[in-house]
């Protein structure tokens, strides 16, 4: 007598959708636009709110109100709450719930970086299922090189999350280093951002996220890509997280001459000028730059 | 009649000390040993702790008992804490209390980087006097320019605490993109790793730190400081963070080979070799490294 065929395993089950699979589904439903959540000490005393952990509470609890239904994805920025200690990390793990609830993509803006060995405490900490700061993907800083995030990339696709390299960033004092030659073994050389760009690039082809990838870039609107090596053309199934537009300077009526052939899959940072717009003004503000967005790229 | 002379303002106090003159007093006093805290989940497991946030609070509690007294310097990795979000840092403020208490200095390791508005948010976290989060240094990345991180550095120095930047980082990842060329103005080219070295060192020199500067570098022992364009004789007045002895494969008694006139204000980290001795022999591990580290400068 045969023994039955065993039942499926545990690990037969379908895989959980990618983050690449999940922030395509949010960019067709809702468009580009990303609410930074920075509550900086100025803006807490426009909004009246007292500069304190039950501050950027309150800030980032309005903001995620304000967002949902107007706009998809919130980035919550991580300095403004650890500035209160253990006590602005309860504000954010409660933050983060509402946004969870609300059924918003979230991206931990913390830019952390360090060695792989202490890279897997920072990805338990923002990818681990069981962890209150968990989060759909955030941004890592490659300073100790691309291969230092290894493990984080694999924890991060693991539970279906995602993370943003910083590449070229939108701030001027980046641009030195950023454009510093790194040397290939075929004697050319590259720029430091493009070795970043075209091993994120790599990563999402390798894994087979030919659609849209896991793994995105930070690049800058203020930046000047083509002169920094970066050619936005190679860049139409990989995340972008775009800073800089607003009060650092780019226009968003300019997504498309910036990014090019990739505008589509951008994230149009935007914090200060739906903040500034108050508690009972943001939602309206969120509202029509989400149109803004959807509207360039239309 | 004339007027008294006005009593001095409370501005003409004498200044607090700088944190390379009290890093100065630390080194002469107790050696170049910077005991690491980074409670690992398979230390815990080591030490028969929980993986919690109770787990790595005990941990670091003990790890401050047995550096008290034996060494003169601890530093917290800061990802090992946050892996348990506000918990966590609720953990590492109990820690970081009881190191003061302890009378040591704090190195907090979080290699923190971003925009500058943003990095004000970390500095107010890491260095504020209110802050229960304050330390004597913070580890910094200059990922985003030297530039970004000014305003961090201003507000360590006007409380007496100190940074250090990460300029050629231990891990063999790290290279490639530390020893791409920064373009100088007159044609020639420096690594970045050594235009962060120069910017670090010139900016000690500016704010008129000729005995030790409150602004520090990491530079891993196991990096080949020459060949990165890192001249370690410039470097006798600032303050060096060394990671990649024991596991990382550098020796304590190499410290006068890597770091030349330099090595006399090397903080030697260690943190596996010390933690591993586990919790009842730890106070003697630490004992022996800070013995080790003092007779090779002897």
């Amino acid at each position: 007598m045969t023994a039955a065929p065993a039942a499926p395993a545990a690990s037969a089950a379908p895989a959980a959708p990618s983050f690449g699979e999940r922030l395509e589904a949010v960019l067709a439903a809702s468009g580009g636009l990303c609410v930074g959540i920075d509550p900086h000490p100025w803006l807490l005393d426009a909004w009246g709110l007292p500069t304190s952990a039950s501050g950027v509470r309150d800030m980032g609890l309005r903001a995620v109100e304000a967002t949902a239904g107007a706009a998809g994805i919130v980035k919550p920025q991580v300095a403004f709450f650890e500035r209160w200690g253990s006590a602005g990390f309860a504000a954010l793990e409660d933050v983060l719930a509402a946004a969870r609830d609300a059924d918003l993509l979230v991206v931990g803006d913390a830019k952390r970086g360090d060695v792989g060995s202490t890279m897997d405490g920072y990805a338990d900490a923002w990818f681990a299922p069981d962890s209150p700061l968990r989060v759909d993907a955030l941004t890592v800083s490659p300073w100790l090189g691309f291969g230092s995030l290894r493990g984080t990339i694999d924890r991060a696709r693991e539970v279906g999350a995602g993370v943003f390299v910083l590449a070229a960033t939108s701030n001027p004092e980046a641009r030195a280093g950023q454009t510093a030659r790194v040397a290939d073994a075929d004697g050319t050389s590259r720029t430091l951002a493009a070795s970043i760009v075209d091993q994120v690039r790599d990563d999402d082809q390798a894994a087979g996220e030919t659609r849209l990838g896991s793994v995105g870039l930070v690049l800058g609107a203020t930046v000047d890509l083509a002169s920094s090596g970066i050619d936005v053309a190679t860049l139409t199934s990989v995340p972008v997280l775009a800073p800089g537009f607003g009060h650092q300077g780019a226009r968003v009526s300019d997504l498309r001459a910036i990014y090019g052939p990739a505008a589509g899959t951008v994230l149009v940072s935007t914090s200060r000028a739906v903040l500034s717009a108050g508690p009972t003004g943001m939602a309206g503000a969120v509202r029509d730059a989400a149109e803004e967005v959807r509207s360039c790229l239309a």
